[in-house]
């Protein structure tokens, strides 16, 4: 299809569910997921996901997390940091070891199962921050703390993948395969909030001062793009160099309306659309899959799982059991990520065809339940919080 | 290359030579075409035009074209309708002949000689629109023809291909080749500016009352997308869509500051570079097509052939021949019309070569001499009446 044809039908399907699925009081992107199954293999099969739509939705997501950084207030942020990595790192453990747990009940062979447990913990970081800026929760410490947990799970699932890796290619260097991300990660932090928080922001202070009357606006999407490609470099996600940049322009855009509304436009308004509707594009619903033993066990040890996983992590932080569900269910969402892997899985023969359109269903599952479950978490604890003395965050 | 490196790769190269050409007082699209024309296969061969840059391109000129048409005043527009009709005939007439004419005496075959005349009769519109807009001249009485005569000058250059490729098929159904993209053109002009006009409007006003925050922003790119693609089905440039919706829905985009310059930093911020780039990347400079004795009589007769045309068509209108010296600048840029009809013309076996090469280098030489040409002839013509009284435009 032409790709300016791929462009308007994207955009036209995927914001009308959005509008639906929003005044019936849901976040709107999963009306753009919707609108990725029914344009997709799945339903219509009116539009592939070629390189040029992947370029768009990797765009997309680059532009969501920049955006997302760039509105968080990098104090609360950083408050959040003990308890985020607790919570990212029994949000891994928990989905993964029961992911291979219920996996051997099942039936499958030990790296089928292995591979179930990554696939369970890794957390869509676009999914979690979409959903609390659509229910306006990003700057909470409930917010930051999903946010931050989602971060470390990205990190922690590339080196289970490295693992994965070396074990299906029967390699004894699998400490080494370890070590490499786990340093290149350490570093890239490390690098990012000292040398590189300060060539970033000279960067952008000097583009103010240029003829070009856009550059400014230019120059923020550069500095996203560049952050971005560099974490990808290094084996991590596009969206967590993305999201970093957004943290240290935040100020600096914050300060000037115009220039940050017009990048939240260029974020919400085009490229992010993209992002959602490539998941439902990934996505290949068949009969015989729905019909699959393996599917409602699945969608039950992944909610499970992570909500688990993120309540006991952030329990002894947050001391409110209600917030500490919610970051639960906040981390619940598994997207594009997973099903990538899935995809690569597939394609390494790891796993089989069956198992592998579980996944996606499974997938799909928790992309539409978690933003439910979250805004629920958050009407619950409103509600309660009404009826007893107002408290501080 | 990876996507998102070639979109960084981009916007650096072109953006930084687009501020240094600005500050040395030229339009700093000229800055842009030689970023393509650095990192594209004459010089680096870095960045390969692939499907996902060409779709970025396509976006580009869809958003200049887009922007232009919302800046535009359209009861100017209207008043220099007849001006832009003859003038358009005419900068099409002229260099059509010359070109004929000079393949002819240099030796072409027949064929390859109606091929050169019907290349110089196409005005790049991205060009010269974005000529106007870097010389804030888009809203005077000469920007207006400049932009008429090119939408004008597309329409008949489409008649024409349509021609060049029956003859060159052997095809005695010319007239019927012939008929259909007028029919076409006239009645998708017809329709827009009745029916579309309304159907546009609607659909924008409707879009402000979405609760989706950012629906009219996304309105507006739809809008323009759509338009750009009837066009570019019914046969005519992608551009001419874009420039009519954006005259249809210009005064209500402008009434809405913030909306307006969300869309003026989604073209001149991001996208517009990928089309100016995009005619660098095109450009193939060899050192024998250089030094090939076609070269210099071609883009004399480039340059000479539309500032006559130019000249002679709207001198009836605007009586003054200054003006009508800078409309006949104004057209003549050629840009990625002529590079792509020469490439398919190429490899349908129609021109040589050699031909196709010094093409190629006239395009190049037509890009940078027009803003220069169009630039130096509105300082002539302001430093002229500064000597004289005012008059109105």
């Amino acid at each position: 299809m032409d790709p300016i044809l791929a462009i308007i039908l994207i955009l036209v399907v995927a914001k009308g569910l959005g509008e639906i699925v929003e005044r019936v009081g849901y976040p709107p992107m999963i009306g753009e997921i919707v609108a990725g199954i029914l344009l997709g293999p799945s339903i219509l099969n009116l539009v592939i996901l070629d390189p040029t739509l992947e370029a768009f939705a990797a765009a997309g997501v680059i532009a969501l997390l920049f955006i997302s950084g760039a509105e968080m207030n990098p104090k609360a942020f950083a408050r959040a940091r003990d308890v985020s990595v607790l919570t990212g790192a029994a949000g891994v453990a928990v989905p993964l070891f029961s992911g291979i747990g219920v996996g051997y009940l099942l039936g499958l062979n030990l790296l089928e199962a292995i591979f179930l447990g990554i696939i369970l913990s890794i957390t869509s970081i676009g999914v979690a921050v979409r959903t609390l800026i659509d229910l306006k929760k990003l700057n909470t410490l409930v917010g930051s703390t999903i946010v931050g947990a989602a971060v470390i799970d990205d990190i922690l699932g590339i080196v289970l993948l490295g693992l994965l890796s070396s074990i299906a290619l029967g390699e004894a260097a699998g400490m080494a395969a370890l070590a490499l991300p786990i340093a290149l990660s350490a570093f890239f932090l490390l690098f990012a909030f000292t040398v590189g928080k300060r060539l970033v922001t000279w960067a952008f202070l000097r583009s103010r001062r240029m003829r070009t009357h856009e550059m400014p606006y230019t120059a923020a999407i550069i500095i996203a793009f560049a952050a971005a490609y560099a974490t990808e470099a290094i084996g991590l996600h596009y969206a967590i160099g993305a999201f970093i940049a957004g943290l240290m322009l935040g100020d600096q855009i914050r300060k000037d309306q115009g220039l940050f509304d017009g990048l939240v436009d260029f974020a919400f308004g085009f490229f992010v659309t993209f992002f959602f509707v490539s998941i439902g594009l990934l996505v290949r619903i068949e009969p015989e899959t729905i019909l699959s033993p393996l599917l409602v066990p699945l969608i039950a040890v992944a909610l499970a799982g992570k909500t688990a996983g993120g309540f006991l992590g952030s329990l002894p932080y947050l001391k409110d059991r209600m917030q500490a569900l919610i970051v639960g269910f906040g981390l619940t969402s598994r997207g594009e990520l997973a099903l990538v892997v899935a995809q690569t899985s597939l394609a390494a023969g790891i796993i089989s065809v069956g198992l592998f359109s579980v996944v996606t269903l499974m997938v799909i599952a928790t992309v539409f339940l978690a933003p439910i479950l979250v805004k629920w978490g958050f009407s619950r604890m409103e509600a309660t919080r009404s009826l007893t003395p107002a408290e501080t965050e």
